[in-house]
Parts: C-alpha cells; structure tokens; sequence
C-alpha cells in the first residue's frame, strides 16, 4: 500500500479549510489515504515572519476576494469568523487525543471544526465549543474537554508541531506526497499531476 | 476588442519569469492581448512587509525547490541568478522607453531581459547590460542607455509604479482580466477558466 498523503494545516486557516474539502477526493482517485495533521502555525511563522494572510494591508483584501471566488468555483460554503484568526490549539488537541483512539472519528472531528469555523463563522476556539461538535459525532463531551486539558494530550499536539516544523512545514495547506513537499490550496493540481505521474 | 490582460510583474520576479512564458499563449486562445507592465515591487513590499521570497528562511528553500519543478513541467529553463534579488530598474525604464515608439519591441525586450536572468542566470541589472539585449534586437545601445538616465523615463517609470500601486498590485506575477485581480503563477488556470466562463 502506497503511503498516505501527509495534510498538514492550521484550523485557522482558509486556504487550509479549502483544501480540506478537496484532497481526500483527490487522494481517493489515485487509491491514496491522507492523514490529517492540524498543526498550529504561529511557531512557523516565527522563523519566516509570516503574519496571518488576512490581516496583512492589501495582500489579506485580495486574499478575501480570492478565498470567496475560489470558494464559488469549488461550490464551497464559505465565511470568514470573527475575531480572525482564531485559536485553535482546543480543536488541534482534541483531533490528536481522538486519532489515538479512532483515526476515523479524528478526520470527522476535524472536518467537523472546519465546517463550523468558515462554513458557518462559529467560534471554534473553546474547548466547550469543540466538545459541542465532537456530541454531534456521538463523542462523550466531557470526555473531550478534558482531553483538551491533560498534559500528555498537550505534549503530544507540541510533539506533532516539532515534527512538522522539521519537515520544514512553514504554510497552510502544505502537503507531503511521497516526500515530495506542495504548499498552497493552489497546489491542488499539481498533487494530482504528480500522483498520476509519480512525478516529473 | 475586449480589453488587453493587464501583466504586472518585476523582472527580479522568478514566478513572474515563469508566467510571461505562459501568459500570451493563454491570452490568444481567447483573442486576447496582454499589456506587459514591470514594476519595482520594493515599495508595494514597505506596504505588506513582504521580502524577496527566495531570502526567507524555509520557505525560500521550498520556494527554489517549487520554482525548478514549475519550470521542469513546462519546459522552461530556469535558473537563479546570483547575485539575488537584483536591480531591476534599467529594464523597467528601457522597457517603458521602448513602449512609446514600438510596444511589440518592448515586450520582445523584456523576454530577452527575463530570458537573460532567469533562463541564463545573466545580470540584467546595469543600463549596459540592457543595452546589449536591446542591441540584439537591432537597437542603438547607446540611445538605450541615454534613455535609462533620462529624468522624463524616470518620471515615466514611477508614475506606472505609482498606477500599479493605487490598483492594489502587490505581488508578481500579478494579472487584471476584465478589472479582475489574479496573484501569481498558480493562477494561471483560473485566468484560462475566467476568460472562458466570464468569470463565476
């Protein structure tokens, strides 16, 4: 069996939310799995100086109008929340406690997050706001805040960071396809490309 | 005639090398002409605090890494220049020039200055340098180089700086199609797309 396509991606992301509706499409067509891997930007971005692309004067007007009109050609439902960007650590804890237990629940998990947050504008930073949408998937909610909170589940959200920066992760979405590393919801094609390929 | 594709590029731009192979052969699928536009994107980079993309720590590595496979893709040859980023007012003034007299021996010029950089690793960035291309198309290289410290070029050269910047152009490559904005090499298909479909 071929390995799996590594999605890396911020919770806070829009192009991250984008992709998130597309690759596991992508990656089916080609008999590929992909593990999701929510990471939290802000320590990447530390060592580029990127800030969050929305924010930025200009460039974040385009990117609003880029995200809407990528959205559209996709027919993807799609809002920015406020406040933006948003904390995602809750929602990055709980997929990794959840992958542990049921890799299958953990993808639903997050997309779950993602449709709230920029599908609907719905604050996903809380943990009571996660615990809430993991109820909908059958989830003991009380069981998720407290996931949220324990120490080992925190060591290993830090652990997944540290990993992902090594592999010089620095963007959202940012994927790795048989080693060979694609940055950008733009990107999209290219992956298919060098799926169908096996690269050029 | 519908209106001419808006290119907005600098020539120290390696993802605007890359489209300016691409851009006029997808613009005359559609009937289209493109007006080549080199800016000096230092000053829209004071506004959104972006650097030269190849000098950032990791993502100038996957940078470089996406730049040669782009090119592989599509057959062009690409190289980095050194030393990099470059200087790239002589050109945009000796283009500009040129444009006054014969916009088709500009656009020629600036493919032998893009081709001369990135295609060969060249510098283009001295007014003789510049003089040389232009000389290969049958140009006087001293008039060139006269019109590169011509204070009326200067001024010329700003004002479009100046125009490219009050349209909200921040980035290279950077497209207008029918008063829609598009950043970057990646978005060449949605431009194929665009002009196809109207717009979405």
């Amino acid at each position: 069996m071929p390995a799996a396509i590594e999605f890396y991606f911020d919770f806070s992301s829009p192009y991250g939310y984008l992709a998130a509706q597309l690759i596991d499409g992508i990656a089916e067509e080609y008999g590929r799995e992909v593990a999701w891997k929510p990471i939290l930007l802000g320590v990447a971005f530390k060592t580029t100086g990127s800030r969050p692309l929305l924010n930025i004067p200009v460039k974040g007007d385009y990117a609003r109008h880029d995200l809407a009109r990528s959205a559209r050609l996709f027919g993807i439902p799609f809002t920015v929340p406020e406040p933006f960007p948003f904390e995602s650590v809750a929602p990055c804890r709980a997929t990794y406690w959840l992958a542990e237990r049921d890799p299958g629940a953990a993808k639903a998990l997050a997309r779950a997050v993602f449709h709230a947050a920029f599908g609907e504008g719905r604050s996903v930073s809380e943990p009571q706001a996660v615990a809430a949408l993991a109820a909908d998937l059958g989830l003991d909610p009380e069981e998720v805040v407290a996931a949220v909170q324990d120490q080992r589940i925190k060591d290993l959200l830090r652990s997944e960071v540290d990993a992902a920066i090594e592999k010089a992760v620095f963007g959202s979405p940012y994927f790795i396809v048989d080693g060979e590393p694609f940055w950008g919801f733009d990107r999209l094609e290219d992956i298919s490309l060098w799926l169908e390929t096996g690269g050029w």
